[in-house]
């Protein structure tokens, strides 16, 4: 290979350079020259047909095939992570939802049908899943994440990533690594963070997918880790990745991502071209920050730093085993997953129905999104509805539109199974009526006096409100959102009228059902101190009407369980389960109802434990732990033991539940999570039947990042607990290490 | 020495242990044994008597000199960050208020106050300066800084130093390191930060004082550092403090500060006693974690773990040279302040009037206080109020009790000059009445129609509302208050009534001025929008009424500036300017008066710029900066340059303004603060006049951090800003640094 072939495999092309996205017109010269300078990769995420996404995929894929010198193939690129981006594709909640089905198996068929659908139009290679950790709720992008937790993001990442090389189609794992806890919870703002809690907390989410699956290639970070831009970040990207985890495959910078060390992290200088405008094409400064430290390949979005290449190898500036590294991880990949054997794997076009958004597929969406949903409070038992009831549909998350995640193609909030739908689809002998009562945008009260009636003429009212997102072209046109990417929040309670609503209807004598539909926790607290009954639905799928109709009518039992805690107020932020040892002191204070002022000292005025934690979720059913117990009391370091505890389930109702270990290590030589959850299983339980639970666990991964940053399974006991969630520990067995 | 008298050396005792701090008895046995165990130092910060306390000093020196076999004088102890902790000593404002005068010789004179009353009384040792950072402002300390910036922080408890060592009373600078950005803004909560972050932010305000001022001993801090303790923290307190900056004299943790190894941090267990109770007296584990690493001292207010140092030496699990290094630190500083020749250094009795609390003492306070007031707002030119006005003084901070910050002493609250004393003393012909309107502890408004009812009646409404705090004794017991040390708030704007109240006032057609009194920003931004004036008092001094009225009245132009960021809400944190260059996008939206939702993205609802920002504060006259220039447009790393920036009082008035010197570095190798404060000048300019300002600088003192974590002065542009906030820079010139 020459230098510039070389170089040209390491930048991403783009579909649109040779297709008009808007006319469909093809462009023979667009797609020459676009070979001409980035044959490894291309993109092709464009809300277009089918038809013509195929057909300049096969016009790429030949084209290099059979037009280049080398004839390497490319890979063919787009967004995935809850749903292969093309219209009409299935659409899959969004990954803070699926988390909380803590179910692998299902992550695992989504992902797979997730291939199906993109390898049926030719994409070889999607960019998901996402590793970042909920952990800064302020931030648009908590929707696309997993959840707050390390275990459980490494987990799903891991079955993520398992369905969908299963089909020879590529991960790209992202966003390496902690992009997900900026400064002010700003998009892509710095991260202040240390060493010790990179290895802690955000690097372990990512390694199993890596290492144990496989991941054929990762995507970097757009943010700076205490001080270090990840697309620079020799430290991440290539001691640990490369030196630590012996990872072979290949790492891409995000985005645009590079031209940020130009602006704004200042650490190369814009040259300007004649009216003073900065140019980063080609800047050397760039490449020789990024491409050393180990960002194999540049995306599009930005200027093409990459084309430096031949020029710093040429100068002596840029040794040409850098080059050759890159190269390699990145054709390693194309060799791995058979693309030159294989290079266009478009399905007939007459097969395309059979294989993309196909009855088995939205049932498995379906089956996900109720699996998904999080019942928070039912005191009153107000849920299950029954069939023959009356009931009164509210709010603006209710209907109209699908609530979608970000990440979505453009205008798929118009196709797809609604609350309101969802429900006339499931009434039996009763009826729907159904009153929005308020914009999601707007304080307008004037619709409240129909939905008050309508409430009020009902047996149950069921109120559907929350935050909203865009698809990817609406969200960055500007439109108004309220999550999802550079969308961040001050503020985590509803927005507008919403909040004044719930409380309209909930002050009715009707029996009220609160359904937050949305993609991070909200702040409204004072539903606890109601009759009230609280669902969670996180931003659903195409089928999230029926899935939440299947749990209110009692068709499926709930079975979700928080992926992320609830705090009780922006202001009592971060509320992961996992605080350090030495961490949230709590007297708390409250302000009561009427006004009257309860003084606490941590907080005044509130309290820093959570509003509902980590692994939390009800169900119609009852659970009773007992009988932990451990394979062995004592163990070695390098010893595998197996965990075990009894679920009785002593309601009336079948029901599944996702029985958590927690893992409290007694002592330790500096100052860790209190407890971490190393293990879940989600198990059906008949009616009074009960169930043996085992958890395999691994005493090598209870270790410390010691004093000296090694890692270290320190001598000592450990509680292993079960839980029903982070705060609702049952019962626990010690574990000693010698 | 033994070594026993070498662990007695290392443990803090108490005057209580041989005076009954109620009764005021002696107690003999007491005095011995206390000097059996720890002869080091001891504390004697309690409500007493000056004669009780300098009765009892005297005991304890005597005792120590004269009836231990090596007869070496203890150090004598107490709190004093604003004021001698005594009863009747001069009360200093709060440290984040007198901060706000970037007056160094100011804060150098009140230290030699401070160190005047101490001796007078036989104290010789304060544990004061602070030099943590406010950057987390939920955190209940922000009133013991020097507030947010490490420059100013640095500086002015370099100049504390200074002037309490210059009468060889010894500062003890805390708490190394970074412990005021803990996790949810709790108390001792873990911090969450990185190696780069420690050198470039937390670091830096501590140095000066430490290598330039010699304090002779550091207090290190209660949190865990990227989870290691500092009280554990060999990497902070020795590799950094002894092998880099060379510091020869001791580290004492703080109150009970070891103890916190074994709960809550566990990382030594607590040996049980018979009843199932924690002991942690003599515990090992702790000693060997905390003294090695380079804790010299153990303070009380826990347990006295050091006890096992004698046979932990004998054991040979403890290297002799790590006590005798301790000792050695110890005694430097006792023959260094010269404790040897003047153990007792008590003034006689008939002196005491002559030293404390003195006319000169009070006009001191005064002095301070009013260079702190931070006028904020007056568009309307309200202020300065004519002395023949009839002024309406309105709120439950105007009078009652002294709104003094915390590490005051008992019952302090009711001595000195409230903003309604002050206003009263200062009014000429005009009259003053008096509305309470409120609690500051209750939501109660019954009160509000007698304060609009004196609002009305009046030329000028005096709003005073703010934060509370409470003296050592009535914080510990629980008594309500919203900030100082254990009292962390989830939210900056006014506790109950307090809000609606300025509402009210503002809302009548009296010209309103509204003062904040308050130890920490309240975030009331809606004032922006009103004619109100706003001023901004942090905790006063004892004289802080007379001081407020000074600047209300005009008898003084308002020369303070914020020493702190103020947000606009508690959601928007952190709000320091300092944030590094990839952070602060910003795309805000609003929620305006009437309701309607301005959507932004960054935030939906609100900005993450500050409302008032770092630096930020009004005079009575208008300054204008011209002709920024520096001695030279290149150097190097080694040179020292000056910068001059013009200053012109273009208005009637005589005035002083704080000039401030910021630093753009243009380039560097990591994501460094987008701009720094690198020196700032206070200069009382006539009306009319303009003054020439120079700053020296120290080219050296613009390095980084680089990626390998080595500081260096990295070549290129630095943009030298003259401003007179931080943002809003006036006038700018290029170092180029070779």
């Amino acid at each position: 290979m020459t230098i510039e072939e070389k170089a040209t495999q390491l930048m991403q092309g783009d579909i649109s350079n040779w297709l008009n996205v808007t006319s469909g017109a093809f462009n023979r010269t667009g797609l020459e020259t676009s070979f001409d300078q980035k044959t490894g990769s291309y993109y092709v995420g464009y809300p277009i047909s089918w038809d013509w996404l195929a057909e300049n995929i096969q016009r790429g894929q030949d084209y290099a095939v059979n037009e280049t010198r080398l004839g390497i193939p490319p890979l063919v690129q787009t967004e995935g992570i809850h749903g292969f981006l093309i219209g009409n594709a299935t659409i899959f909640n969004s990954p803070i939802a699926h988390a909380c089905s803590f179910n692998r198996t299902l992550i695992e068929r989504m992902a797979e049908q997730i291939a199906v659908e993109a390898k049926t139009l030719g994409v070889n290679q999607l960019f998901a899943p996402v590793a970042d950790l909920a952990r800064e709720l302020r931030f648009g992008r908590v929707e696309e994440t997993y959840g707050e937790d390390p275990y459980l993001a490494g987990e799903l990442s891991l079955h993520y990533v398992l369905g969908l090389q299963s089909l020879n189609v590529s991960a790209m794992i992202k966003h390496l690594a902690a992009s997900s806890m900026p400064e002010q919870g700003l998009n892509t703002g710095p991260v202040h963070a240390g060493e010790r809690e990179l290895r802690t907390t955000w690097l372990p989410p990512f390694k199993p997918a890596i290492t144990k699956g496989g991941a054929w290639s990762i995507m970097s970070a757009y943010t700076s880790y205490d001080g270090v831009p990840q697309v620079a970040d020799a430290h991440v990207v290539t001691d640990i990745l490369r030196d630590e985890w012996g990872y072979e495959f290949y790492v891409m910078s995000d985005a645009g991502a590079t031209d940020r060390l130009a602006s704004p992290f200042r650490i190369c200088p814009s040259p300007l071209n004649k009216y003073g405008q900065a140019v980063n094409e080609g800047n050397e400064c760039v490449t020789l920050n990024a491409l050393p430290a180990g960002t194999d390949v540049e995306m599009g979005g930005g200027s093409f730093n990459y084309r430096s290449i031949p020029e710093l190898v040429e100068a002596g500036r840029l040794d040409i085993s850098v080059v050759d590294r890159a190269v390699t991880r990145l054709l390693r990949v194309k060799f791995t997953m058979g693309l030159f054997e294989n290079p266009y794997i478009a399905a007939p076009k007459s097969e395309w129905n059979n294989l993309i958004n196909t009855p088995e597929a939205k049932e498995l969406a379906r089956e996900m999104d109720r699996e998904s949903i999080v019942l928070l409070k039912n005191d009153q038992e107000i849920l299950p509805i029954k069939k023959d009831a009356k009931v009164a549909v509210i709010g603006p998350m209710a209907d109209g539109f699908m609530n979608y995640g970000d990440y979505v193609v453009y205008r798929s909030q118009y196709r797809g199974v609604t609350p309101l739908d969802g429900i006339q689809n499931a009434i039996g002998n009763g009826s729907v009526t159904y009153a929005q009562g308020c914009e999601r945008w707007s304080s307008d009260q004037s619709g409240f006096p129909e939905a008050i009636e309508a409430a009020e003429a009902a047996d149950v009212a069921v109120v559907v409100v929350g935050t909203w997102s865009r698809d990817q072209q609406e969200l960055w046109q500007g439109f108004n959102a309220t999550t999802g990417e550079h969308i961040d929040v001050s503020d985590l309670s509803l927005v507008g009228a919403m909040g004044p609503l719930v409380r309209a209807i909930v002050n009715t004598t009707t029996p009220t059902v609160v359904v937050f539909s949305s993609g991070k926790p909200i702040t409204e607290d004072w539903i606890s101190n109601t009759t009230a009954s609280l669902v969670q639905q996180f931003y659903p799928g195409e089928e999230g009407g029926n899935a939440l109709a299947d749990v209110l009518f009692g068709d499926y039992n709930p079975s979700g369980k928080l992926s992320v805690s609830f705090p009780h107020d922006v202001g009592t932020l971060p509320i992961y389960y996992d605080y350090p040892n030495s961490g949230r002191t709590t007297n708390p204070g409250m302000i009561l109802p009427g006004g009257e002022i309860v003084f606490g000292s941590n907080y005044v005025t509130n309290t820093p434990q959570p509003w509902f934690p980590f692994g939390f979720g009800l169900s119609y059913t009852t659970f009773q732990y007992s009988n932990v117990s451990l394979s062995a009391q004592n163990a070695s370091a390098t010893d595998h033991i197996t965990a075990t505890v009894s679920v009785t389930n002593n309601g009336t109702r079948d029901g599944a539940e996702v029985v958590q270990l927690y893992v409290k290590d007694m002592l330790a030589s500096v100052d860790i999570p209190n407890i971490r959850l190393h293990g879940f299983e989600k198990v059906h339980i008949p009616a009074g039947e009960t169930v043996e639970v085992e958890f395999p666990l691994d005493v090598s991964e209870l270790g410390v990042w010691n004093s000296q940053m090694k890692y270290v399974v320190e001598p000592g006991d450990f509680t292993i607990y079960a839980g029903a969630s982070s705060l609702d520990l049952r019962g626990n067995a010690t574990l000693t290490v010698a």
